[in-house]
C-alpha cells in the first residue's frame, strides 16, 4: 500500500518550523454593508509547522482553504482584511490536525478614488495593502491569533540637507550682488528653492489585538501625510505646481518620514495597548544615486510612547 | 529505436521563428591587450530558426555554444561585446546546420570607476551594456550577420514645466514685494528655483556595420551627458549641492533626453553609413506620479541625419 | 510667459516614435450584458508620436484618457479589452491633435473558476491577458487602427526525449531479466515511464481586423490544450495524480507547443483574413537547469495556412 | 549657517532601528593565496542605528564604507565574504560614532565550474551566495559582531507522493495482464515510474562564531545533495538522462529536502556551538500548479542535534 506518504514517519526526525505554499493569487471581494465591495486580487502565503514524526504536511489542504474562506466572505456583513486571515489561520489548524502553529500572508493592489490637489480631477489611486496573521495552538487545543494590518504606498520626498546648501548658496549670491539682509528673507519666501526629491514609498504594519480595530484607510492616510507630499497618477499643470511647492515646503530626510509615521500611528492609534508591535518602514528611490535610502523602525505602542512622552 | 527524436519529422510541419535558451548568466572576461580585463556576469538570450521538416532543434548545442566562444575570448587580443555576440552567431550556424537564421542578446552590468564632481571620491559606478547579433544564411550557405551594441544609463532628469510654474509664481511674489524687473533678473540668476526631478533612465542601442567600430563607452557617456546630470553612488556634502544645482540648471523633459542622445549620436557617430539603425529610449520614474515617463526613436542615421540637416 | 512649455519648438528638431506613460496600473470592470462584470488591475502603457515641431507631448492628457475610457466602459452592453483599447487609441487622436501615430498596450491578471479533473474540486485560475491597439492617422485625418489581443497560461510540459531514452533503457532491463518483447509491449502499456517536466509559459497574440471577433476565452483554451497538461491551484491526491499521467502520455517539446498552438489557431479562427498577424510563444522553466527553454512564431494567418495546407 | 542639518536634534525625537542604503552594487574581488581570485557583483544593503537626539545619519559615509573596504581587500592574504562584511561593520561603527548597531547584507552570484555527469561537459554553474553581519556597540565602546553565511542554490525535485500512485496504479494494470508479484517487483525495479518533478531553491544560512570558519563551498554542497538531483546547464542526451532517472530514484518533498539540509549540516559543522543560528528553506515553483511549495526551519545547531540525537 503506497498511499498517504505524507502521514508516515520520515526518515530524519527533524521538526520543520513553517511549511505550506507560496505566490498564490485569488480574488477576493470584501462585501462592506451597504459600500460597494473592496475588490483585491492578492497574494497569498500560507504556512503550517510539521512535527517530526510526520513526513509531509497535506500540501493541497491549504489552497483549499483559502478557497473556503475566500467563498464565504459573502455571509458576513463586516469584514476586514484582517478578518481574511484570521479566519484563513483557524482553517488551517482545522485541517492540519497535526499543527500547532499556522501562518497567513496577503499583501495586494488595492484602489481608491483620489483628487488632484488644485482642479479636482479624479483618478484612481493604487496602494498595496498587506495583512498577516499568526497562530499558536498550545497542548490543550487553545489557539492564540496575533494579527498584523498594514500598508505600503508611494509619496514623494525632498532632501532638506541639499535645499540648505542651495539656500546658503544663494544667500551668498544675493549678497554679493548688493541684496539686504532683510530683502533676503523676503526673497527666499518668494522663491522655492530647488533640491533632490524622488520617489518614496512608506510602509506600516500594525499588530490588532483581538477586541480591538485597525483601520487601513487611516494607516494609507498616515504614510501619505509623512512624507514631503502625495502623488498623484493626473496632474494638470497648476496642480503640478502645486505638488512640487509643496513638496519643497516640506522637505523632508528618510529618517524624518519614518519618525513622522511612528507621532502619526502613536496619536491615531491611542487606544491600542502597550504590547502591540509596530513596524514602520520608508525607502526612498534618491535621484542622485543608483542606490535606495532606507529608515525602519521595529518597536510596540508601548516603547514608542514612552520614547515620545505621549 | 527511440533516440535523437529531435531529428525526426514533426507531426505539425510549420516553421518556427526563433527556438532557444533564455535566462542563461555566464561569467565573460574581455582581455583587451594590456589594459585590465572587462568583467562581466551577462545573461544570454540565443535562438535559432527550425524548419518545418524538424521536430526540435538540438538544444544543448546552444548553451555548448556559448561555454566555447566564452573560453577562447582569452585567446584574441581586441575583442568587444560585438564580437563575442558575432562569434557565438557563427558557432550557432555551425552547430545547428539546419538553421537559416540565427540570434544572440547578452546583456549584464558593467562597472566603471568614478569621480564625484567637487570633491573628486573616487567609488564605482554601475551601468547596463547590452549587444545584439543576428545572422541570416542564404540558400548557399553565405551567411549575413547584423549586430547592435548598446547600453541603459541612470541619471537625474529636473522638468522644465513645473520649474517654469515655480518661476511665474516667484515673480509674481517678488513683485508684490516690490522688487523691480531688474531685481528679479538679478534674484533668479542667484537662487535655483525647484522642480520635480527623478531617476531617469537613458536606453542606446547602435547598429555597427562590418567593418565598423562603436564604443560602447561612447555610447555611455552620450547617454550620461543627455539628460539633467549624473548620479553618483558616492557624494560628499559639496558635492550634492553641485549636482543638484547642475542638474536644475539643466532642466529637461523625458523627450529632450532622446531628443539631446539622437543629436550626439549623430555628431559622436558620423562615420555609421545611412541604414545603420539606431534605437533611442529614455524612461523617467516620476518623483509626482506612480508612472514612468516614456520617449523613444527607433529610425536610421540617414534618416536621423536628414531630420538634423546635419 | 512661461506657460506651456511643451508647445514650443524644440532646439533639436526630430520626431520621436512614441512618448507617453507606461507602469500605470487602474481598475477596470467589463460589463457583458446578464454576465457578471468581469474585473481587472491591469498595467496600462499609451504612447502616441511627437513631430519635430514640438517640444513635448502634453503629458497629463494620456492618463487622463485612459480614466475618462474607463469610466464610459459601463455605459456599453458588449465590451472587450480589444474595444477598450481601441477607444483608447481614438481618445489619443482627439487629445493629441499633434499626433500621427497612438498606441496602448494592456496586461493584467485574468481570474476564472476551474474545476480539478477528477474529483471536481473547485478553485481559481489565473492567467494573463494583453490588449494592443496601434493607430495610424493619415494627412486628411483619416484614422486606422490595428488591435490585437492574446493570452498568456501557464501549464506542464514533459519531455519526449528524456522519455525515450528512459523507455530505450527500461526495454534494455527488461530484455535482460528475460522478460518477451510481447510482455514488454503491455509492460510500458502499463507502466508510465518518467521524464523531466516543468512548468511552461504558452502565449498567443492574434490580430482582431475591424468587424472580426476574436475570443479571448478560446484563446486561453487553445494555449492550456497545447501543452502536455494543464496545472491547478487545487488538487486532491486522485487528480495529481491524473494530471501526472496525462502529461506524461502526452510528452511535449517546446517547440511542439508552438506548433500546437498554431494549428489550433488556424483550425479555431479559420473566418480571420490571410493578413491577421499571430503570434505565438512557448517557454518551459525546465527542471533539469537553471535556464529556460523558448520557441517562437510570428507570421500571418495566410502564411501559416499555407505552411499547414489548411 | 544652514549646514550639517543631519547633527541637528530632530523635531520628533524618536530612535530608529535601522537607517542606510539598499539596493548599492559593486564589484569585489576576493584573493585567496595562489588561487584564481573569486569575483563577485554583489549587492549591498547597509544600516547603522540612529538615536533619537539625532536628526540623521550621514547618508554617504556608509556606501564611502564599502568603497574603502573593498578597495583594501587586495592586501589580506585569506579572505573569506564573511570578512569582508565584517570589516564593513567596523568600518560602520567607527564612520557613524552616533550608532550602537551596524548592519550589512551582501548577495550575488557566484560562478563555479561544473562537469556534466556522464559526458564530464564541462561548463559555467551559477548559485546565489549570501553573507549578513550584525554588530552592537556596548555602552563601554566594546563592539560584538555576529555574522553569517550561506547560498541559495538551484535543484530538482520529484514527487514521491505522485509516483507512489502511479506505481500503484501500474501494479494494477500489471496484475489485471497476468503479471505475477515476482515479474512486478522485477519490472518496477527495471522502469522508472514518473513523477511531476521541477526546479526546486534551496536556501541555508549558518553564523559563524568568531573564531570558527564556514565554508561556503560545504553550503552549497549540502544543499546540491540535499533535492532530488543537481541540475546542469550544459547536458548531453545520456547526461540528460541520468540526471532524470537518478531525480526519479530519489524523490523528496519540499519537507525532506528542508530536513536532509538539516541533517547534513549538523554532520558537517560538528564543530559548531549550541548557539550558531541555522536558518534551511527549500522552495519547489511546482510543475502541477501555479503556485509554490516551502518548507523552512530556522533554529540553532543545539536545538537541531537535539532532535537528531547527533
Amino acid at each position: 500500500m503506497f498511499c498517504d506518504v505524507q502521514a508516515t514517519e520520515p526518515d530524519i526526525k527533524i521538526s520543520l518550523t513553517r511549511v505550506g505554499i507560496t505566490n498564490l493569487k485569488k480574488l477576493v471581494k470584501i462585501y462592506r454593508g451597504n459600500k460597494r465591495p473592496i475588490i483585491l486580487l492578492p497574494t497569498f502565503e500560507v504556512f503550517v509547522d510539521l512535527p517530526s514524526s510526520q513526513k509531509g504536511i497535506h500540501m493541497s489542504r491549504s489552497p483549499e482553504v483559502i478557497e473556503e474562506v475566500i467563498e464565504n466572505l459573502v455571509i458576513k456583513e463586516t469584514y476586514g482584511l484582517e478578518e481574511l486571515s484570521m479566519g484563513i489561520v483557524k482553517k488551517l489548524f482545522e485541517k492540519h490536525e497535526y499543527a500547532s502553529r499556522a501562518e497567513v500572508l496577503i499583501y495586494g493592489d488595492y484602489v481608491m478614488e483620489e483628487k488632484s490637489p488644485v482642479t479636482n480631477k479624479e483618478s484612481q489611486e493604487i496602494c498595496k495593502i498587506i495583512s498577516r496573521a499568526y497562530g499558536i495552538k498550545d497542548s490543550e487545543g487553545n489557539i492564540c491569533i496575533k494579527k498584523m494590518v498594514g500598508a505600503e504606498v508611494v509619496g514623494i520626498t525632498a532632501c532638506p540637507c541639499a535645499q540648505n546648501l542651495l539656500k546658503e548658496k544663494a544667500i551668498e549670491n544675493l549678497k554679493e550682488k548688493g541684496f539686504s539682509d532683510e530683502d533676503i528673507i523676503k526673497i527666499l519666501d518668494s522663491v522655492v528653492v530647488a533640491t533632490h526629491n524622488q520617489r518614496g514609498i512608506g510602509t506600516v504594519m500594525i499588530e490588532v489585538p483581538n477586541g480591538y480595530n485597525v483601520s487601513i484607510g487611516k494607516i494609507i492616510n498616515i504614510i501619505k501625510k509623512s512624507m514631503s507630499g502625495e502623488v498623484y497618477e493626473l496632474l494638470k499643470r497648476v496642480d503640478e505646481s502645486y505638488v512640487v511647492e509643496m513638496a519643497h515646503r516640506n522637505p523632508k530626510f528618510v529618517e524624518d518620514c519614518a519618525r513622522e509615521m511612528i507621532k502619526k500611528i502613536v496619536e491615531e492609534f491611542k487606544y491600542l495597548p502597550d504590547d502591540a508591535q509596530v513596524l514602520v518602514r520608508q525607502v526612498n528611490k534618491e535621484s542622485i544615486h543608483r542606490h535606495d535610502a532606507f529608515a525602519e523602525r521595529h518597536s510596540t505602542m508601548g516603547e514608542l510612547r514612552r520614547e515620545l512622552n505621549m
